[in-house]
């Protein structure tokens, strides 16, 4: 993005600085060792294979593609989670395994053999995530001597982290990383995410994949819990192209460092951690969006429930119209209004009003006066150009960040030839 | 388009020509004049306000965006449908008068005392429909202007018709218009429907507006339902950026003549003429989308109900990779299956298979080889492309027609400011 979104902690693939400070206190969490290698998956070369392992047993939750064609690593991880007896996740990229069939689903449980020879433990305490081209069968030979390679260089190391971080992406300009250490009750924890995802879909890329590491103590039911709400807020409410994936995959993995489990206010702080991590790194999606110039951050208040704001939210951030006009700096009141009425729920047109970059533009359904050459200049300054939608007196509230739609995505998915 | 779809049948704006062939019977059904005039609402001086006047009473029937944000003239034409004594509808383009408050809402009822009084009728027996930039109030003594013009004009030949017909044009390419001729026992009527629409809201402009004149003699019932029936699967089978505006309008008049009204076999044939040339005229809407390249012509089968297969067809249509790789002549099976499993009704991803361009690409759930570069060069020559999506055994199916995503769209959309 022109202004550097992604300049701000978050480095390029290429690069090799770290997002965590070398000197500060160490802020990955106890428990886990990371590797990221080239096993030969991408034509550029790059990191396609990553491990993420517990030193022992793992309280895993996931929240999976919505998508009713999803790929074998998808099928395989919900049978699996949540569960407390977790070791391990293996993650490529480069290649789906979506509309595979069954060759698809033998190729997911052969990797978690695979991992499982490698660190000592049954194949079914591996989970598997896959991300890449759709409808192509996995090069297993790759895939293992990766595996072998990868489980050679594990390690807790900031470098290790980076790398594994690097092997997830496909088409992301920039790794997707964020980390959190929390005190409760006189204990430190620790929480590090990774991700990857700029299109949904793109050319022939899939997905949103992202593992969230904690030390911090959890039982399996809040495991799920707390990240079903985390995701609800955050990596649910961001979108590129709207296009959901056949492999969006989610994880929550705790070493659960040191026992009992959180319960209480102390739940409640790791709740609150967890749920700005995830917003955090859900908002890189989007800013790493193919082909954004700008992310339009909205947040729509006043509906009649936060299922509604939500829906509403959706719709404006899906509008072409609203999208380009986000593109062209173009404070155009018109467009995300009426999205807004033909999102679906009730809305007041009388007591809608409408701020962009702070600037009110419409107020009580009516237009109002504005600068709007010196409101554009800002809009097309801005990375992220903040929307505040009211639509009535209701107490429903959402946040929503989406990438705009710019001539290069358009040139980037038109462009590509099967 | 590249290919001309356009050229087929659709003469450009500025053409002269007239769809209707000239020398063959007069396709224009009895008991209607028209009108098309320049009254300077637009900065290119394009014709702008059109007048449709029944000789006589006519029956109408209104089917309206469902968007909560409507326009005045919306409002007004809610109010007044269906009836069967109406008079005249006029209608002006440059200018939507949406979001304009009490005083659109009076400048509407203006423009009916205006027409009422220049042909001679009440000002409730006139409907209005207005299209163009949202925000403003009507210039009206323009409009007052114009409508004084227009109703010195008025005339029941094709030229006439043709000047109505480019009067309610924005940023269409070209006009739209389209007639049937029928016969049922033993008499012949008349279909003539005229359309606008290129961006469902284009940079300020605003809409979908479209009226079809008909003599066949209908009941007031009959004339609703007949175009309920029409619209679902016409006008709302069609997108170019999934936006709805405030000011969709489509109206079936009937001047009724002769009496009785139409029933059972008749009704039924008439009912065939009406959907068909419905059809014709909305697959014109996308064809002239903004930037559009090539429009996705696409039929889901096998869903399991009519509605689901529509929910299905639309959500694919509206995915932006679904829309670029048609513009990128890409078979990109890979979208276009994977937008149907996220579109929300129950598919059957063993059963889905998938036909573009008659090429199977996609079989019972797995793909299938075949030859891209050849398929691809068919895709990009062609002005329609067509994609059947099958994704189960059910009985519902549902044709939808989308204009695809292209750099001049984003262009276009992206580079205009307030």
């Amino acid at each position: 993005m022109g202004g550097g979104v992604l300049a701000r902690g978050s480095p390029d693939v290429e690069g090799n600085s770290m997002p965590m400070e070398e000197d500060a206190p160490p802020t990955l969490p106890a428990g886990f060792r990371y590797a990221g290698v080239v096993s030969g998956l991408k034509p550029s070369g790059r990191h396609d294979l990553s491990l993420i392992v517990g030193e022992g047993p793992l309280t895993v939750a996931g929240v999976y593609t919505q998508n009713q064609v999803v790929a074998a690593p998808v099928v395989l991880c919900r049978q699996r989670t949540p569960a407390e007896t977790l070791r391990a996740v293996v993650i490529n990229s480069g290649n789906a395994n979506a509309c595979t069939g069954q060759r698809g689903r033998e190729d997911a449980q052969a990797m978690c053999r695979e991992v499982a020879a490698a660190i000592g433990c049954e194949p079914e305490q591996v989970l598997v995530m896959s991300t890449g081209i759709i409808g192509h069968p996995l090069p297993m030979e790759k895939i293992a001597a990766g595996i072998a390679a990868a489980s050679q260089q594990l390690d807790n190391t900031p470098a290790a982290f980076a790398s594994a971080a690097d092997g997830i992406l496909t088409t992301d300009r920039a790794r997707k990383v964020a980390t959190r250490r929390l005190q409760i009750d006189g204990k430190t924890y620790h929480l590090a995410g990774m991700a990857k995802g700029a299109g949904m879909i793109a050319p022939n890329m899939a997905t949103m994949l992202a593992a969230i590491m904690t030390d911090a103590p959890l039982n399996m039911s809040d495991v799920q819990h707390l990240l079903r709400r985390a995701a609800d807020v955050s990596f649910n409410r961001v979108s590129v192209d709207g296009h959901t994936s056949t492999n969006d995959t989610l994880l929550l993995l705790s070493s659960g460092q040191p026992a009992p489990s959180l319960i209480g206010n102390g739940l409640d702080t790791f709740a609150a951690e967890l749920r700005s991590l995830c917003i955090e790194l859900a908002k890189q999606l989007p800013a790493d969006g193919e082909g954004a110039q700008h992310v339009l951050q909205l947040v729509v208040r006043g509906a009649a429930s936060e299922a509604d704001a939500e829906l509403i939210a959706r719709t404006v951030a899906a509008s072409p119209l609203v999208k380009t006009a986000i593109t062209g700096g173009d404070p155009n009141w018109g467009r995300i209004v009426s999205a807004a009425g033909y999102a679906g729920p009730t809305i007041s047109p009388e007591k809608t009003s409408l701020r962009i970059m702070g600037t009110t533009t419409f107020q009580d359904g009516g237009p109002v006066a504005f600068q709007a050459a010196e409101l554009s200049q800002r809009m097309r300054e801005a990375d992220f150009v903040d929307v505040e939608l009211v639509v009535g007196e209701g107490s429903g509230t959402a946040r929503f960040w989406a990438s705009d739609l710019t001539v290069d995505y358009v040139r980037f998915n038109a462009e590509y030839t099967t």
